[in-house]
């Protein structure tokens, strides 16, 4: 935003694309669009296509370079996620699936917050944590079967489970107004509502599916404020409680001043004492893991923000991310991320992420910026195209959802598709934003 | 509609509540709901909702009836369902996947132009036969999950195959205007473009998993004026040709003066010699034995109909079914039946029924009956509630889809939900018709 106040400021000047293009190659590392620079004389700069375009091209840099560069150093294949991999089965679990909130301030929950390598962790994010449970067992059925077929993770008679995990937020500072949109911030009905839909979610698979079929359940919430982590350790029996949790930045303090081992035997006792009930060893196993991980991020927020806390409370997400797939993005506040089929589907979802946009944005006259974005298969022959026609189908439906804002320019869409059987970047294949060539009748 | 006119006639005498409630009983076997009647006296009798509710009346006790009654003896579970499932496992295939067209007059293709216990086939029309691959392959994923952890219908070892059908159609008395109109009535792109849509299935199947997954495909044609089979007989090697078919009325002129065992050696031969390459002999069983029960609805038609044909060429459907389920519809020109789980996936498949409806209702100012149903199961607890929710949210879709159709009352919604795992009939659970109650504020 300086950046194009800036160039905004220098519009009227008679060398104003040069000076535009200039500030532009400086300060953002990349030229303008021509076409939108050239136009300006006529009436003015349009600067909500301009700052649309700005995010798009800046988004498709960072994707690109998080593929190329793999700055977390967890892409799939890569040491730290094989250690995990083998980690998580050895706690008795063979997929890690976590629902966070969309929440921008939950976008760096897997990578920062726990610490985890992207590449072992199932993400799909909806808003207040709600996932959609049929969609779920769809994708019980997939790992399953790919056991029983391939023996990936590991073979179908293995004695593991699929581990599905939602994780709720809530704001230590402004606890009635910073927590989740989606349960009114009120943190206590976010994790009652992520617990039924844990429940629901096991009930139908254990229901649908013969010989002892189930999956195991963890409800975490995190405290937006500070990153510090809150466990609902379960018991064996499968019993979660809600009135009663492991405060993260509590058992760091309990643990903090001991040796290494001491505070890993600690750490196990004091999960093993919070469980509902007699608790799973593995899980206790995974969950010590999780908390000492979080300890890592407690202190980076310390380190790195006054008074422990974010300086940023609220909301603060530079665009909407739509689709399947956005396995580049891991920066808190980054993207209101919105895991969907379709905008029928997901509605719901994107309204929350729209009326953040509304207030964060369009009452600035800045538009709502959307990435929509369709992972697919590439060894499949026809799926590009395929995620290509999903993509466009659900501008269209964008589009008509907020009728009035596209038509005032004030939502800007950008369509990627990415190969997912590849390390490779996403790749733009449409967009809202475009040029008219010139001649023509 | 005659019924109707005639209560319309009725509709400014003194008793005409009476009169009319007479008339609909003696002649529809049920009562008109009183709201409508009683307030025909102010302006005029509202046909456009009483034509719908009659429709929906209708459906629901047919729906009720089908599943009470088992017209058809194909119930799951009962002898004919049995007898053809084992038949179909000799043939060396575990399920039986047919994608017909939408269109209505294919609506009674598997229980009486196939002959097939509609218990033993799954059916998932869509407008021009054109299947979702992405869906399909899930519904193969859960298919061969089955087979995997519970051993049906038969164990993953046992060397069967999962076999998609694509039943394309055309119309031999009027081929240029009575055919397919999602391919322009020409019957080569109906059957390129569904050949297109088997391969990429099988390809989608065979680059995504691994140890020789694969799928059997096979092609089908369907005269509309005859129920005459056209069969593309694939060869082992997994070839189709688009230029070269069996037109069952010719191997039924072939057969009918033979002993019915040199008639099944002779079938069995034609089909052999007809494959593109050398046929699999458990396909050629198959395709022999669909022949065989094609030939029954060949002459069920020359007896019914005169001139060997039915006398509605087109067009004649009474309702548009969209959704999941309806596994009770078996009737020609009864139903334009779209599979979708969303407007914005299926919204093609709808637009061609709806406009099918204009033709048919709302250009004599009669709406478009649509009839939503969501099947689910109901073991799984919540998945009723979810169910209505899908349902309705379909519901809203479609109101805003056809706004205008909408708000002139030229559409309305039937919404229906069922418990696929009980044979009971399905529930009405809304609609766009309802009665204000009296008084209040």
């Amino acid at each position: 935003m300086p950046v194009l106040q800036k160039i905004s400021a220098l519009q009227h000047e008679s060398d104003f694309i040069i000076k535009a293009q200039a500030v532009a190659q400086a300060e953002l590392g990349y030229p303008l669009p021509l076409p939108i620079l050239e136009r300006a004389w006529v009436t003015q700069l349009d600067m909500r296509t301009l700052f649309a375009w700005c995010v798009f091209e800046t988004y498709e840099q960072t994707s690109a370079a998080f593929y190329e560069q793999d700055p977390l150093g967890a892409r799939p294949g890569s040491p730290a996620t094989e250690a995990f991999d083998a980690f998580l089965l050895s706690c008795g679990f063979h997929l890690l699936d976590v629902t966070p909130c969309a929440d921008g301030r939950l976008a760096h929950a897997i990578a920062f917050a726990l610490r985890l390598p992207y590449s072992s962790v199932r993400r799909r994010p909806h808003a207040g944590a709600l996932f959609d449970v049929e969609n779920t067992v769809n994708r019980w059925v997939k790992t399953e079967h790919r056991r029983y077929r391939e023996g990936l993770p590991n073979p179908a008679h293995a004695d593991t489970r699929y581990l599905k995990v939602v994780l709720y937020h809530f704001s230590s500072r402004d606890p009635a107004h910073e927590g989740c949109a989606a349960h009114g911030s009120d943190d206590a009905a976010a994790a009652a509502c992520g617990l039924q839909r844990l429940n629901d979610f096991q009930e139908a698979v254990e229901n649908s599916f013969c010989c002892g079929a189930s999956v195991d359940l963890l409800l975490l919430g995190i405290d937006t404020d500070t990153d510090a982590l809150r466990v609902h350790v379960p018991g064996l029996d499968g019993t979660t409680r809600l009135d009663r949790w492991l405060d993260a930045e509590a058992v760091y303090q309990a643990t903090r001043d001991l040796s290494v081992q001491e505070a890993w035997q600690r750490l196990e006792a004091i999960v093993q004492d919070a469980a509902a009930s007699t608790p799973d060893p593995g899980m206790v196993k995974l969950i010590a893991r999780l908390l000492a991980n979080n300890f890592s991020q407690i202190d980076y927020v310390r380190q790195y923000h006054q008074d422990c806390h974010y300086a940023d409370a609220g909301h603060a997400e530079r665009f909407i991310g739509v689709g399947i797939g956005f396995k580049e993005i891991h920066l808190r506040n980054l993207t209101y991320f919105a895991y969907m089929d379709t905008v029928e589907e997901g509605a719901s979802d994107l309204d929350v992420g729209v009326k953040i946009f509304r207030g964060l944005n369009v009452s600035r006259g800045l538009p709502v910026p959307v990435v929509v974005r369709f992972d697919y298969h590439g060894t499949v022959p026809g799926a590009r195209e395929r995620a290509i026609r999903r993509a466009q189908r659900v501008q269209a439906a964008i589009e008509e959802r907020y009728r009035e804002l596209h038509s005032q320019g004030l939502l800007h869409a950008l369509l990627t598709v990415r190969d997912q059987d590849r390390h490779v970047p996403a790749e733009a294949v449409g967009s809202t934003i475009s040029f008219a060539t010139e001649g023509g009748h």
